[in-house]
């Protein structure tokens, strides 16, 4: 039987011993787990990029893959440890929005509040959950241990107001979610969001007081090198580009600035 | 049997899902696979790094492994994807001299143009063949289908310019193919090509109108700290460097610069 | 059986090929190893903060774990390669001190000179015995060769100064052995050297010649946003931190500094 996945989106840098010490508890409990990293590159307590680059890799695992996450500004508070089960996978990480996106894709099972200590390492410190509660929570999920043996179920979990989008007659209105490494401008407007404009071939684009006019393409190669364009990207989301170019230079985009389309 | 290996060479750094998409569809396909990291950190679009990354630690790997590189500025044009069976490989990949230094060092058994249609993912996206080509390409060899099955046989394959190196009596010609991380600068001249000098213990070295006379040694050790020197780094190639120093910066090397070695 | 896990810590860098370039050879050796990356992402050369990071996440791999360190600026000279067998573990890497901290923390068995050839790979190079040396050992070790057989015992390995805490009553002097990626400045003082203080709710912190009084807890959160404190972090080492800040700026507090705890 194939090995089960555990994929690790975290704020933690590779700089430091923080994911090779998750990874290693990992290990402890269940040695055979493939371990794949998403990216430990997030910004520092940035929960809203988090949330997107877990949503946009976690569909392409295989089904029973456990995903966790931390971006965890609030460790050692009150916030409360998730480990949701959905038909195809688990995301285990912080009640923060985290996992919300990922989660809105998939169709949810059940919701349980990790509070049964004997899942966890002991003690659990009050800076690193990742390590002490997630950690082997996803491990022993690995290993066959059901969610619901965790803690008690919950029917809500924390929805962050970066997943709305508003559709106003022919106007779409979102927001940057993320800004990518090649300057790539990725907005909360899915694809889905974009199909009652049928097929055309420019978009116009709001931001602030300024409209742009853009070229709705299927490949950044589809104008000349420099020149700007929309698409919708590789992960169904509607984003701005440069070919070749860092459209968040070129616009001066960033992260959470709001977004308005139409035909 | 010892699991098969699939190594990803690309420029989409560490922080973006990319990767993990890659990874996800390769462990959906051949769940079984060790999948290996060789860099993700190539100069956005640098076709020449890559192929300087892939060609000098593809050797090392086991007989079999599947070296999937990704550097791909013409995603979504009419450049081709390839897959080259060697004797001992495959390499997957653009057509645009990604491969070319890699494929260079090995018996080529034969290339084939990527057409097939039933073994990428279905639709494939215009920006990213990395995930929906490459990516499947390389899980479906590692679960045993012949490369002949992915599509039709060509005889050529883009070779870039930055491989050529010209011997002129005891001069030799080449240039820079990449400065690492330590600030080493690396040239596309190989041990090889030295043969001819036999033992010496200097070489001339000239960059532009510039030209140095280095002690040629065997360890970055065998000059003090801070010292210049010339050898033949762990990989083959000869690179000029600074005892725990910066020879990049020192000497106003780049990538592309031409440069010249006599005795 | 579950396979055997190898985890590398280096300062190579991720973009270079060197650490791929392990990764194969260990691969050819020992097909089934488990390869986790630590981090390869430690300042170039310092010995010091290699020597933590190793020292602060090898304690939570498996019992059998084959740890590879390479951060080796003498590589090349007299400087010997080291294979420690310890009751739970094994550490591979050069004689610099970089092995010490994580050593002192296990019950010491032998402590072998690597020589014998055999298990090297042919030639060596002068300048990577990261991938010549240590990375093959470590594969020959997972493979169930024999420590012994790698080269003669020795008694003594370096034992590196910033290893040292010094207890003068109720002052402890040590200091900064490293800043993680959030700023936090970690000592090299110990919870069990602190355990003299009993439950206290404050600590004076001395640096040069300035005095703070720093609120003692056991979450960032304990304290608000952007308020400094000082905890046990979940390495067991004393830090001096600010709650979603970056202390080593906010206190101008760097590696290798200084310090001295009060009650």
């Amino acid at each position: 039987m194939a090995n089960r996945v555990i994929t690790l989106v975290t704020d933690f840098g590779l700089r430091d011993p923080y994911v090779a010490e998750m990874k290693g508890v990992i290990l402890n409990i269940c040695p055979s787990v493939n371990i794949v990293d998403i990216s430990h590159e997030i910004e520092k307590f940035n929960v809203r990029t988090g949330s997107y680059v877990l949503a946009s890799s976690s569909p392409f695992f295989p089904k029973g893959t456990i995903n966790v996450a931390v971006v965890d500004p609030g460790v050692g508070t009150e916030r409360r440890g998730l480990c949701v089960e959905t038909e195809r996978f688990f995301f285990v990480g912080p009640d923060n929005g985290l996992l919300a996106l990922a989660v809105r894709g998939e169709r949810v099972k059940h919701i349980y509040v990790i509070e049964n200590m004997e899942f966890l390492l002991s003690p659990v410190s009050s800076t690193f959950h990742g390590r002490d509660m997630f950690a082997p929570v996803a491990a022993h999920l690995a290993e066959g241990t059901d969610a619901s043996d965790f803690g008690p179920r919950t029917r809500n979990m924390i929805i962050p107001t970066f997943a709305n989008v508003i559709k106003d007659g022919s106007k779409i209105s979102g927001e940057v979610i993320d800004v990518d490494d090649f300057g790539n401008v990725i907005t909360n407007i899915t694809e889905k969001d974009l199909e009652s404009f049928g097929d055309t071939e420019e978009l116009s684009v709001e931001v602030g007081r300024k409209e742009m006019r853009l070229r709705f393409c299927e490949a950044y190669g589809n104008v000349e090198v420099g020149r700007p364009l929309a698409l919708v990207g590789s992960h169904g989301f509607l984003e701005i580009s440069v070919n070749q170019g860092n459209a968040s230079k070129v616009f001066g985009l960033k992260n959470e600035d709001k977004i308005t389309v139409c035909l």
